[in-house]
């Protein structure tokens, strides 16, 4: 998506440790209008999916999910909290997930009330670097015994292992910027 | 707004400790039609007023906010972070706040970036009981010299303090449902 790769190199910023900040329309701050060319953008490659339910996680997937349901015509969204809620009662399912940015395991919880074997799930994220939150998303469905119809991500560090790790359990990734390469500048696929 | 009252009487359930759960279409899983809804009464009721920021916390303040910057015609949402998280690095404006429903102290923070003296700001929440999380919001606008043009509100509790806490430093708050009694059942204002 040429919008947002312009994007990522105009106000993107680099960080030590292999961390790329787009804090300024993403993750901290949001430009809404250029969610919902991603939404656009997502259902575009999704159309033809029986896709009933999307999953994401907080906090950054959210406004993207929300953004993406409008196109689909609003399908449930659900997004994953992180850590123990005393709100998050009952039944859930649970996954530890290893945040690659913030060096922490988290539980990754969803309630049983809004997961079942009958949804077909598209799951969107903001970055799929080692995938550890897009397969603990995953494995989530697997528990509720829900259909995976496809990731959507926002930016993919397709050098890192993340994508290849959810390839490989046959699930499609679609990807609105891919980088491979990432050190003094931002080198796209 | 009948719609959504009809919503929580439908699927609202009261816990102990006066705690109304509204996950099924709200902070877990999310109605989007509902929040685009509500995005359009938000827009209605500040129409007139100069918004060029809107302002939420996240989580459940995302989804919301996103949906009401549509009908403002996209200014920017930005969402303050909760805790300390390494990659919001720099100058950080920053307020503590007491969770409600989790019993616990985070710190709320916005980046410097993102807010600065010239914005004129409508703060987006899910909830006002005691008005914590929305004091902590208007605190980091001040801190900015940023201009608060109102608030926002899904559901305000108005039997606890919050409401009056904010009217009495004279900002607008303005709730899309009113709750003024919440025992065996919920009433509205």
């Amino acid at each position: 998506m040429k919008l947002l790769e312009d994007k990522i190199r105009e106000e993107g910023i680099l960080l030590k440790g292999n961390v790329l900040k787009v804090d300024s329309f993403l993750n901290h701050q949001m430009d809404v209008e250029l969610l919902d060319e991603m939404g656009k953008e997502f259902y575009q490659h999704f159309k033809d999916k029986k896709i009933n339910k999307i999953l994401t996680i907080e906090s950054s997937g959210i406004g993207i999910a929300v953004m993406c349901a409008k196109y689909f015509g609003y399908p449930k969204v659900v997004f994953a909290k992180k850590g123990n809620s005393s709100n998050l009662t009952g039944d859930i399912y649970c996954c530890k997930e290893k945040s690659y940015t913030r060096n922490v395991e988290y539980n990754v919880q969803v309630s049983k009330r809004f997961l079942k074997e009958e949804d077909h799930v598209l799951i969107i994220d903001d970055f799929l670097a080692n995938g550890e939150a897009l397969n603990a998303l995953i494995d989530i469905c697997r528990q509720a015994n829900a259909t995976v119809e496809g990731c959507g991500i926002v930016i993919t560090k397709s050098y890192q292992k993340g994508l290849k790790r959810i390839q490989d359990m046959g699930i499609e990734v679609f990807s609105l910027a891919n980088i491979k390469k990432m050190e003094n500048e931002i080198e796209f696929v």
